[in-house]
């Protein structure tokens, strides 16, 4: 069943955009949920014997939320179109490489993710990048001292566990339900790779601007009807994260978003470099999104993917101000908190990109993207 | 508190130690559990507070189960000691590069970790190993399929969420307990690389052996007092997924055998490989151990690191049968189910072990250990 409902009367196309965030989050049931460009209504399409109730209520209350933020847009920084000879390959053949709903991965989507990862550490170890790797799985704690959960509790995996105890064992062998028996452990699935930098500085005193670089998994909560393609509940991301101060945080973050750029040309890939926000949930919170905003405090590279595939952020660009060495306690030579910035590539958009723009059979790709991938070697032990 | 229970008048020593290996899983509170080789008494410390009931039950339950079973060992079927120039480092130095609980890696641990994970890659590629890549979450549904959550039910880690729903969510900001908010999502966290492969090709004919290779992060829910060096919560495994008649995976799994314990004497390290079982929780499966063990089913690598770091597998060699591919109906071309076998490296172990015997100064490091690692390269698109 397909329900409508109009907010061109209510709500101006940015509040509405807004709204269709959080409505994704905030109704379970569903096989879809859209924004009509046209007529400015929600679209939600219903499975089979959910309750209208809830829904109705869920936009309704959002609405009266919305109603009052004011929302800026994003400015553009740069900007390209693909390059003539891309688009050699079909979305079929790029099809076989990446399971649709994430499941799996094959031959030239895994040895793609590798080339393009093993170029990121190139360049940040020209940076004097220093090499880390964290776990996938991340104190709660943790978590809570950046306000995460609370934040964005929309998307957060936490992991559960089975007692250590004899009888409750036992019990699992019978077997009914298990979230009888499970409970959450101390960790969640960690959503992004930075937060495992701060927890490693914690409570230290940096003498000088450091540089660490780390390839993790991700975690997202994704509505299931969503999942496919470029949006994924895990997927890998290397990140560059920088303490020192604002200057050079500054310096760097501009440094390797022009480097992040000529890289995407080289590829001829399209797309486009803009300002952007974190999806906060509440519109309590919606304030930080503006402000990162209107202090060009987060860009965005967005690839476009071929015919109807759509626009998706491969790389981000942060500037976070002192907003996370201060809980964490990391400071300076005058114990002040530093400064610190992230930047964050997505592995497997980037290969995704790229196999949507040149298909499946790799001899057939143009020499320049080959020889740009293949530039990359192996790391230097240090 | 210590805690002290006899066993020798009432279980042989493989009993006692099957025994431990329960019991560990069994009791919470605790800040450590071993058998005492001399007195073969079991010894628990108890944490402050820790209720002395509950250990005793466990204690005396397990014992009453182990009496009854017959255990049989290992056996022995290579066996090398460290070089002489092995030991160059020290073990401060390993332990700058990877943080007792697993919570970082740095530098050299990490670069290590890709030389090693190259050097796998190639030989599979030689044996002509289709790339793979999966997520580190794994449907409840598929681990259903292979009795994965009942028959070690201490090991498994679940993934939960909170429900997209408006109201739920709006609850997390207030924020008491989690654990009345947060629900089992459709996902566990993936304990091996291969269950992935069963459920890629479940319900296919293959028509010729396949050989699949992927890396993966595995996660154990493991007794937080056990964390540390070589035993983490969480690991990278390169495995090597074999698929055709008996005797191509006997073929295949004694091959990689034989060129696992090269790469481990070139490298110089201390160790053996022994025939081996999992670690069935339940001593009504124990049986299956048993068949293991009696039927070569499995094998380990097993490094022995320097002064007390204890000996640990870093490699294990298994002959499935058509256990796997029946459930999963993985079928050859007269539609019977296929042989499977799984050779898997344990990353992080091999990293550790080296660091452990060669120190953190990777300069200082024998030229014929260097020589080996450095001459992997990265992988040829496919």
């Amino acid at each position: 069943m397909i329900k409508t409902y109009p907010t061109s009367n209510i709500l101006n196309e940015r509040q509405a955009q807004s709204l269709l965030a959080k409505l994704i989050y905030s109704i379970e049931g569903i096989s879809g949920c859209r924004l009509d460009e046209t007529t400015q209504a929600i679209i939600v399409e219903l499975l089979p014997g959910t309750a209208q109730g809830p829904i109705d209520d869920a936009v309704e209350r959002l609405i009266a939320k919305e109603r009052s933020s004011r929302i800026i847009g994003s400015r553009l920084y740069r900007e390209t179109e693909a390059r003539e000879d891309a688009r050699a390959g079909t979305p079929e053949t790029a099809g076989e490489l990446f399971a649709p709903n994430g499941a799996w991965k094959r031959g030239l989507a895994v040895t793609l993710s590798e080339q393009i990862d093993r170029l990121l550490v190139e360049w940040a170890q020209r940076h004097q990048a220093q090499l880390r790797s964290y776990p996938s799985m991340i104190p709660v704690e943790t978590l809570r001292k950046c306000r995460y959960i609370e934040t964005f509790p929309q998307n957060i995996h936490f992991v559960s566990e089975f007692p250590h105890r004899l009888e409750e064992l036992e019990k699992v062998r019978e077997a009914g339900d298990l979230n009888g028996l499970a409970r959450l452990s101390p960790y969640a699935l960690s959503p992004a790779v930075c937060f495992h930098c701060y927890a490693e500085l914690s409570g230290s005193r940096l003498q000088e601007p450091l540089v660490l670089t780390s390839r993790g998994t991700c975690f997202r909560h994704e509505a299931a009807w969503r999942v496919g393609k470029h949006r994924l509940q895990e997927f890998s991301m290397r990140e560059i994260v920088l303490f020192g101060e604002a200057s050079f945080i500054e310096e760097e973050r501009r440094a390797f978003m022009e480097e992040a750029w000529s890289l995407f040309e080289r590829l001829g890939l399209a797309g486009k470099i803009e300002t952007a926000s974190d999806p906060f949930f509440f519109s309590e919170e919606s304030g930080k999104g503006q402000q990162q905003l209107m202090g060009n405090m987060k860009y965005e590279l967005i690839a476009r993917a071929g015919e109807d595939g759509g626009s998706f952020s491969i790389a981000s660009f942060n500037h976070m101000g002192d907003s996370l060495c201060k809980p964490f306690e990391v400071l300076d030579a005058e114990a002040n908190p530093m400064q610190s910035g992230c930047i964050a590539f997505g592995i497997d958009r980037w290969a995704y990109a790229l196999l949507d723009g040149y298909g499946g059979d790799y001899g057939k790709w143009p020499a320049r993207v080959r020889e740009t991938l293949e530039s990359a070697r192996m790391a230097v032990p240090q």
